[in-house]
């Protein structure tokens, strides 16, 4: 089991640290000859190379099983919208490359953790959503471009069919496994590539005549998110519906530092949380490492078909988040100082 | 003053007529000629005339000082994608038409509904934020078609720096009469359009010294928008991302019920609920008329400086709220059903 580590950027590598003592452990308790390997991406990337997506990484990931992420972004980018060469783009150009287009992000509450939300207790008891996010399509990889002396700047939002085709499919499948609800998300009243998505989700929704299907335009599903998160099972969306609809949904969970994803395509699997760089806590040893220890339970199933593994990995963070231990970004009022830990304590 | 009104679809026909009344209470009260004429758009204009934007509404509503509008949308529509006409070119035109670049949606929380949202109160508690969403441009203007033999379809997402120029001084005007605190959402780690937008935000903030400029991700707008709402005071973004954002709002305010909304171009100002035609309680009575209410309010301030009769109207929309009465959708657990209203009694 050749495994890819790539920390990224600001809290990426912190938190990444602690994902791959876990995968450690599990090799070493379970006897699986895991062998490690790291690499570098985005900002980090482009400062010891030049480039966010340097060839050694490329490399490195075709030749491995799984690849363990952190997060990537820097604000030196962020502040300089003129830059060319920026760290997202290491990112991204590794999810085309691997034809990453399934992200599955699972958004679960831990019970110890249902009062750290904004959202009230009794709206988000139970609640339990499996996003499906296409991510090699849309507008984020069409045509994009400046002209009339870049005084104008557009961005292609475009899907084709089989694109639908596939992750669709792959919803349905899940949605059969559970509550068998898929509610999709797109602009069909005003986007021509959503209503080629909702004609193809239909038509795939054909051959799961057991699965229920609602469909529901993003501004709505952004509303009715917060509002009733129980209606949900399985949401099916585009790859930027799906960027804004999951780090929402971080609050049903109670925090952004509890959410693990997986991307999935043609073979290596890819594993990141679905936090940030976070670059304002970056250093401080403060950041939740539980978002990657929770992508390492990912890892450990959807790649390897280790189950026992992966739950022993969640069953250890319910038991720490039971003992009463929380890192800043999940703690509540009630939580005594003692037990408010670092990224290292909690890793 | 010449007053046009579009009830539109659903129930944007049944909250209208509510008002349209106070605005001719207001008119007798305070001794203002208002003049009404009315108007099809949407479904209801292409079921009498096949186009969902006839020549006749477009005459009249050049020809009227403001616009009191419902809302717009038919299921028949969203479960058919492949219909060539629809009922939102109908909104989508007149926006053009009339050129309405700034839509401002106020989300202010009446304090009795503060247990009404999903959102713990004490996180709502004194949350207060002002929109300007651009509304004639982005994905939602840009070129759209098919290509592939139609298995291939695009929208292109574009926008020009005039553009983001315009509302952009608009949103840092009214942040100068506000908490001077300005919040510009993009997706400028990913888009060239985002890109261009903040590089112009960042130009035009500098005329504003005395204003505080930050930029945030969508993403993470989205999640901060339910974890922190104080933390915005004016936000200003794009014709997408402010469609979803205000929707994900409006449980800032309690219910999707409750908001309005003014979309200014350079004559003719447009009022509307921000929530939609609402098909599945339309014609049932229920629907809350307090967002076409209080857009009556936002009409005679801004389209006619009757600053005095807005306020009135916000008042009696206050007082109705203190003495109990709730619409459905506002209604919370304490509420006595002897005071839970349809929308007649409501209005
Ligand atoms: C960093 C950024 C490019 C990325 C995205 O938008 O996909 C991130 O927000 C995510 O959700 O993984
Ligand atoms: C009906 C639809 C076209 C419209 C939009 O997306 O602008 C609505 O959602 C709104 O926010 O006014």
């Amino acid at each position: 089991y050749q495994i890819l580590v790539i920390g990224g950027d600001g809290i990426g590598n912190e938190v990444t640290a602690w994902g791959k003592r876990v995968l450690e452990e599990i090799g070493s308790l379970y006897e699986h000859p895991f062998a490690f390997d790291t690499a570098l991406l985005g900002h980090a990337a482009i400062e010891a190379t030049g480039s966010p997506l340097p060839e050694e990484t490329l490399r490195k990931a075709h030749g491995s099983d799984a690849i363990l992420f952190g997060a990537i972004g820097h604000p030196k980018y962020d502040n300089d919208p003129s830059l060319k060469v920026r760290p997202e783009q290491g990112l991204l150009g590794l999810r085309k490359a691997l034809g990453l287009y399934t992200n599955i992000r699972p958004i679960k509450l831990f019970d110890e953790l249902l009062n750290a939300s904004s959202i009230k207790p009794e709206i988000l008891k139970g609640a339990d959503i499996l996003f499906f996010r296409e991510l090699t399509g849309d507008v984020y990889f069409g045509e994009k471009a400046r002209k009339d002396e870049g005084k104008t700047a557009y961005d292609v939002m475009i899907y084709s069919k089989y694109e639908v085709e596939r992750i669709a499919h792959k919803a349905f499948q899940a949605a059969r496994r559970r509550r068998k609800i898929v509610h999709s998300v797109d602009k069909a009243n005003v986007l021509e590539s959503s209503r080629l998505w909702r004609e193809t989700v239909n038509e795939v929704a054909m051959q799961y005549p057991d699965v229920e299907l609602h469909h529901q335009f993003i501004d709505s599903a952004a509303m009715l998110l917060i509002k009733n998160p129980r209606m949900f099972d399985v949401i099916l969306t585009g790859n930027l519906f799906g960027d804004i609809l999951t780090d929402e949904a971080s609050q049903i969970a109670g925090s952004m530092g509890m959410l693990a994803s997986a991307s999935i395509g043609d073979s290596t699997g890819f594993y990141e949380p679905i936090h940030g760089s976070a670059p304002d806590i970056a250093g401080k040893g403060i950041a939740n490492p539980l978002a990657s220890i929770l992508s390492v339970a990912l890892l450990l199933e959807y790649s390897f078909g280790m189950k026992k593994e992966a739950e022993s990995v969640v069953e250890a963070v319910e038991k720490t988040l039971k003992e009463g231990y929380r890192t800043i970004d999940i703690a509540d009022n009630n939580t005594p100082k003692e037990k408010i830990l670092g990224t290292k304590a909690m890793g």
